[in-house]
């Protein structure tokens, strides 16, 4: 159930629908938009009857919400949404493109890459510190010591910060030192980090699973917003298929369902999209041509010398090359990079 | 095995090449190239001693092959093939459309489609004529009758014709009529109808099955060159995954893979690879920006009353705007349209 | 539409029904039970008013069927399926075993499988006289000699004879030779060679697509129902999923869900489902504990001299000894080998 | 790397062993075996010198593990995990049977099952309280009262527990009252929860992610082991592939594997391998028959009110029967129920 408050409607009025609400034993969720206020209503398990609220001052309509996701769908939310990032933009005109190592291996490596970014344009060094891995013997990532690292970057560049998150006990040290958490494939259906996220005030990148549908993607966010962060970057990073030849197939398809089911701003992952260098460039061309608001793109000073996942990062001059391409796409889909 | 002939050797010397290759039991594929010729041998089942050929007048070099295909692999032929449709070039600077109904339906359905293709600016009509259907009860195509209209659209719009055969004793029928014969997703490995198709003169668009690999569909094109028809188009159409939303899983990644691994032009199938009329367009921009040489698309006056695939067909204002937007990518990445 | 004829209908009752169906436009299919006659009628687009039939003599009720394979169906025919092979019944309380190597490849190999087949206990010869090969460099099979080598064989042992038909041309050749022609999974949607067996005389063993869904497995069975020859032997051979480590999934959900939407017997093939020696015999035992009414195994007197899947076959010792123990299981599922 | 210590070695020797493997910078895994006891390494990056130990007193030979997973490989540890819980043996001749609802949902439900699976000669009590569920909005369980009450069922019948566990906080509440944790699908690969589950004493029931390869379960059981829990029983419980009539698709070919490359006990879950009511006895039957060490299944008093899952839960009756058929498949494959 959504409640359309009147343009008019006063801040006493959004008061009095949601103390409504909150009597009917549900959560009410209050969602500025441009021109007019809408409501959310969830808790409910059935239907609501419209007329506990057509008759409230400043009400122009309730309605019922049709898919399962409803804070992050747009008939909820018919705008699309804009996150802000410490001052820069996802989801407008401009097209943000996040670059950066798969694991912060020393302080040279993640300054030379956050040099390489930010000189060819990007606005967010990726990097992880903190690393699922499918192997409990392989390296996990330097932790603190890695964020520590890329904040000193970010001091360095003035690119904003994204990395991965892990555990719910390690939210609000992540949280601290970036300015978007990650939340990787292998956790999207990790309820309790979800939450998490969704408790803390830093806007959250959401990966798709390998193997999750759009709509599942949609009700992982939803968690995250049902706790009242809606700054969320939906990201598509490819899917588990049957072809052996790349490591994922990137499903683009996705972000164009994606982009007309919810408001929020999506983000591709070519790299592992493909998780083959040589093909990561045409993707990053082909994701920003679907609609997405963005690229988070592996790259590496010596990629043949990674601690993780060489194979998919690009060298400087081919993560160079890749924005003047993007660049050009972008103005070919109206955008901006 | 690939015999590189030095670029001055004459026609006397290839053929002394090939009688060696015919001698020890194998086929000989002499490929001409802008500087040089190539011999590709094919029946031999293990490595072929180098220095059968190495001594021969006008050889530059003899050469294992890598891959399970030969004819239709870089290793083999370096230089992209630009495929010749009765003088519309294929794989070359420009970027062709190929735009019409899912299946022929009356006159003045196909030349109400081929007017609205060739004013937008495509090259060519598609339009199913024999009609693979899942249910043996369903509407098969008007047959012959069909491929007599589009002939007909041809005539009045000076469109190519691309339209499928399904069996191999309508090959002769169909190469009679079209300019293009199409090989869909359910006979990718019906290697009777490749190699029919293979020994008649028309080019032929070869698409992927539903959950063959990228090495399969390169193999499928290589059984179709080793009967001697090089003017083949590899067309990715969506494969089969899990996702419910979409009817396919649209695989650019394989595009960006088979423009490495292979000479031959690619096209993109975004009507299929998805299967939602909504997502068409972001496809088909997605498709030629990760590197396609060309579209096929369906589309209908009525997509309401089509006979079939109604529901991702694009009426005809929409089919005018994917091409302007196509237009725009296509310059974006060095082509034309 | 399924026209159900009262116990005591007689022929003429059940040829005027006929008529009235063909008067309509549509094809007659009568279908004799135990006990009655059931008359399905296809080639109807949309429903068909039943009041047409309701009042004809010996009609007992017209019912519509609500799936869109009609003739395979168990709405249509509630009855079990057993199909004769020349004296052999296939869905019967007996599980049939069909053995062989999976290509014929000489005589000494293919009676030395017999042998140890019939031995054992199995009822089938399977070998592959035509083979369809992802390359088409690869050893295409014996042919027509390898069918005269099969017949040979099945004088010598009195095992039954099932051998796969690649092409619409040679279906005549099979069948002279063949006791059950086997459609093979890149051939399941070949309508025009599933027609084509419908068309002649002896059964059919159609194995399902790498990756077709159990529906269009039934509607392909369909495809050859329609043409009159109701004796289809199902085969789940496994699809094609993510998992690398086996060759193909086995789906012995598949051999449940079919086991009660259609009529018709179901083969197992455990050596395609997995792909893997080791692993054959686990999945044959169960095959038949999950219902299936028989197994189509690959064995070879020296699977690491084989031709073609040396890999998956059995040698004659575990061939006997998976014999043995799928008798055990069969005994557990009330049955008999 | 793994040292095999000779019968006669002493646990000095062993102690000298471990002392030496730290010096390295490694962590030693001492594992008893019947004959004698094998020690694995682990935190190596690269190969070992295995003259590191072969001089060692009580040594026989130190030999190289070509498998990404160790602890858990028969190449560690050739005989059979047998998993003792409190006084039941999962893994050894007897076949277990797990039986009870998805979700607790009241004393007198959980009392009716438990007392239906115990009649019925199953062994242990399944139920879910703390519930994954894809919506925020959905029932999540009663939480510590649902352990309450399972707590209570096992008093009455005697039954062990078996509950999932999800997030890192709560594993030492719900180890307090279960026999057993289960790791759902969806936390297959959260790490931390894994680490925490290898830290507690109870044995862990390690489900399949739904597109987890074989290879990834393992790796996912190695980090429980490396933690010292190696009482890990296997869960294959479908993948998720293109077909959608099922829910999932149960990979049978999967137990064969896992029980080839690992000495742990497998278990299979045909409620959630199909999805469909009447799918599940025969893959339960078709579980054991290929070598599972037990089952887990959904059951209910009146599925059609379930709170969660009631498509596939059996009725008791139908529990009851389930019963009877597995262990009759259980004789038949020398093991007993």
């Amino acid at each position: 159930m959504l409640v359309l408050m009147r343009a008019d409607a006063t801040p006493d009025d959004i008061e009095k629908v949601s103390e409504r609400i909150r009597e009917l034993g549900f959560a009410s969720h209050p969602i500025p938009g441009s021109g007019r206020t809408a409501i959310g209503i969830t808790g409910n398990q059935g239907a609501i009857d419209p007329s506990n609220f057509d008759m409230l001052p400043g009400v122009a309509q309730a309605i019922a919400v049709s898919q399962p996701f409803k804070l992050v769908s747009r008939e909820v939310k018919g705008e699309r949404t804009i996150v802000d990032v410490d001052g820069v933009a996802v989801g407008g005109k401009s097209v943000v493109v996040m670059g950066g190592p798969c694991s912060v291996e020393s302080e040279e490596q993640i300054l030379t890459c956050a040099d390489a970014v930010a000189n060819a344009g990007g606005t967010f060094l990726r990097g992880g510190a903190f690393k699922p891995r499918t192997s409990p013997y392989a390296f996990r990532g330097l932790m603190e010591e890695g964020l520590q690292l890329m904040a000193k970057a970010r001091e360095k560049t003035g690119l904003k910060v994204v990395t991965e998150v892990l555990t719910v006990d390690t939210v609000q040290l992540v949280s601290d030192y970036a300015d978007v958490l990650q939340i990787g494939a292998r956790n999207m259906q990790n309820f309790a980090l979800l939450e998490a996220a969704g408790e803390q005030p830093k806007p959250v990148l959401l990966k798709r699973g390998m193997s999750a549908t759009i709509k599942e993607l949609l009700m992982a966010a939803e968690y995250i917003a049902a706790k009242g962060n809606y700054n969320i970057l939906l990201c598509e990073r490819g899917i588990r298929t049957f072809e052996p030849m790349t490591r994922n197939t990137l499903d683009l398809g996705a972000v164009a369902m994606l982009k007309e089911l919810s408001h929020l701003p999506v983000i591709v992952d070519p790299s592992h999209g493909i998780g083959v260098r040589s093909g990561v460039i045409p993707l990053a061309r082909a994701g920003i041509a679907a609609g997405a608001d963005g690229l988070i793109v592996e790259m590496h000073p010596e990629p043949s010398r990674a601690w993780s996942d060489g194979m998919q990062s690009l060298t400087i001059p081919m993560f160079e090359s890749m924005m003047g391409q993007v660049k050009r796409i972008s103005s070919a889909v109206d955008r901006e990079l």
